[in-house]
């Protein structure tokens, strides 16, 4: 269920996955690479658009080496 | 897509989301009423057998009056 009320916090959620993936040197098109999921996907998440799951949460830190607390500090 | 790959740490989520639960000191039903979703959802869960998506972690952890990283940590 997506919801608008929540529609800022996926926002947020979405430019701290960019911040760190670009502080990784990463492309999307290589995170997706990484996670075996599509560039496409990880654009939707990062632009807030998408409500990923939280085992794609799980399979992108995991790619980026980071643990999931940190995507959702000051969220 | 659930991957039988994080089925451990979905188990692990749902637990440490039921330990808060608990020492708010809600059941289930009470947890459910709150954030709007259904107390089998919730179960389910907790139990690690739902992929549960980014606003249901947020409408749960919101009604719960956690943040998000809380369920997180150590994942």
């Amino acid at each position: 269920m997506k919801s608008e009320l929540y529609d800022a916090a996926l926002k947020k959620f979405g430019q701290k996955l960019r911040d760190i993936r670009k502080g990784k040197k990463l492309s999307q098109e290589e995170l997706a690479h990484l996670c075996q999921l599509d560039r496409t996907y990880i654009g939707g998440v990062e632009r807030g658009e998408r409500n990923i799951s939280l085992v794609n949460i799980l399979r992108i830190c995991k790619s980026l080496d980071i643990s999931p607390s940190m995507l959702f500090e000051n969220l």
